[in-house]
């Protein structure tokens, strides 16, 4: 498969342009390309120019790639003519796999060999969207978190027929726009982080349901408690953590037996010495040869400085807005 | 029951202070209180030290009450010295429940009538550990997070046999010293936040020993994605967000059906009427008239903030260590 160099890439074409491909829209504009979008809603163009003015000056605050210019967007409504030239294609169309499989098929109709298509579904495989391509080769999933332009992870996956290139391709594309990339083995329906979040989500609504917890129960159970943990260090770290200076494999040896209590609805694997061992050597590798010490230390570093921008934004709001920077009454509903 | 006030209370009694308990001796200490401690462990004293002086520099940032002094905590080898003149107890202790049964019963037997005991218990039900008590009506659970002087969240909840009064009185002493306090109508085992973090990490343990992801996918799928948003907006307020300007109304009403998808391992439950019009209410509560885009603005600085910071400790992690305020690049294991 000729695929381009990343270099050679500077347009970019974005099918789709609701909330999830136009933050997508304003994530390349920031980073310097030149888009061409194609939307069949008669309003597209309007709500996308209102998009990428609200995440402007977020993505200034980030910081702009040299030349970046909100205004290097056309809309076309016609897709061959919004594909043409473009060294890459993001596709974002609502998730509808009739839509999805009879789209697919005109975008490779329409786009120049060797261009690669990410699509951001978050409910289908590649496998199954790909039914009507002659050749599904190029076509990957390219999967964004809301906001694209600000939430840095995209999870890259094949299905069976994408080319092993067009995914390694993809992965480093994606890095190279300033994305981080979790590139998956094997197609597995919700991907990574949906599944985590679906668990957590499922138990809160069981929780609900059951009268064992409120809506705002549920949210202050995470916004002040571990939720300051995780942009930081993730559950499996978190858990390493908890383990004293003996880590994941303290915790595991010597708490391993509590998985089976009723704590949630979500029943618990065996824990198999093989699991054991995988859940220990994946922990060393992550941790890369840094102490549960230095580990907590950095978390602690990052806590406090969470906990600030927090207060200081809930005060904020107090005050009046966003724009108030005085120091004021934290106030509910977080207080 | 005849209660202290608040600002009455000048000493606390902290019962066990490995981790946990030393955390909370920690907190305590900032916030200006004298501590009594008591721990069996020859090395308590030693450890407990230790913790303190690793935990102030962090404390000290985040601003100390007046006259905090990290060396106004004595270690006592009797528990009933121990106890002697404390307006508050914070037990600590292993999670075994004939010790904690045995601990409580001495506990009662030597503390003053009227003062109130917390259990930062997260295995046992305060029903299950007030058996061998003449009266469980001043002892509650008060379970914190580690570590208990940073996170902020506190999970209060009575047994049995606890009387309203010490429970509401508990609350409010741990909102005193500032604690973000969740006070549960009854008792749920794994109470709120850990079932919900529980239900990520089996569905985490499931998909790593079914070579779905690594230790390390897992990892990154939440610090890099979800992760960002959960220090401000809990799981609810997410997912009335994903909702669009119709929010979590039209959430459950469109997207309602895909909760029957296979993406976890954990069952939904039937999203009745009743259970959509609750979460909806509880959403309206919590948002406080709050509209979606003012959600949105807030979470997208919230955001912006919070990767500046972890980009900030990762790259003085790359430069060598947490005391470097240089630039320099992220580097793995997150980069």
């Amino acid at each position: 498969m000729n695929l381009p160099a990343f270099d050679d890439v500077t347009t970019i074409g974005c099918v789709g342009v609701g909330t999830i491909g136009g933050g997508w829209v304003a994530h390349f504009l920031a980073r310097g390309y030149r888009v061409k979008a194609w939307d069949p809603s008669p309003d597209a163009e309007e709500k996308l120019r209102t998009l990428i003015d609200m995440a402007w000056p977020a993505l200034t605050e980030l910081g702009l790639a040299e030349g970046a210019d909100p205004h290097a967007v056309t809309v076309h409504s016609d897709l061959a003519e919004a594909l043409d030239g473009v060294g890459f294609v993001q596709e974002s169309a609502p998730e509808d796999l009739t839509l999805k499989r009879e789209l697919f098929a005109r975008i490779e109709a329409a786009l120049a060999p060797g261009v690669v298509v990410g699509s951001s579904t978050s409910g289908y495989s590649m496998t199954e969207m790909a039914t009507e391509l002659n050749d599904p080769g190029r076509f990957v999933v390219g999967h964004p978190f809301n906001p694209p332009y600000l939430i840095p992870l995209v999870e890259v996956v094949g299905g069976e027929g994408s080319d092993a290139d067009a995914v390694t391709w993809a992965s480093g594309w994606y890095e190279h726009i300033g994305k981080s990339v979790i590139t998956m083995e094997r197609e597995v329906p919700g991907f990574i982080a949906n599944r985590l979040q679906e668990a957590m989500w499922r138990e809160a609504l069981h929780m609900i349901e059951n009268g064992e917890a409120t809506v705002e129960q549920i949210d202050l159970s995470i916004t002040e408690g571990p939720g300051l943990r995780w942009p930081l260090q993730g559950p499996m770290l978190t858990f390493h953590l908890a383990g004293g200076p003996g880590g994941m494999a303290h915790m595991l040896d010597h708490f391993g037996p509590s998985l089976k209590s009723p704590w949630t609805r979500l029943g618990a694997p065996e824990l198999t010495g093989e699991l054991r061992d995988r859940v220990v050597a994946g922990i060393d590798e992550e941790a890369q040869g840094r102490s549960v010490a230095d580990l907590i230390a950095q978390r602690d570093r990052s806590i406090i400085a969470i906990r600030r921008i927090i207060d200081q934004i809930r005060a904020d709001e107090g005050n009046g807005g966003a724009g108030d920077e005085g120091e004021g009454p934290g106030g509910p509903p977080h207080a």
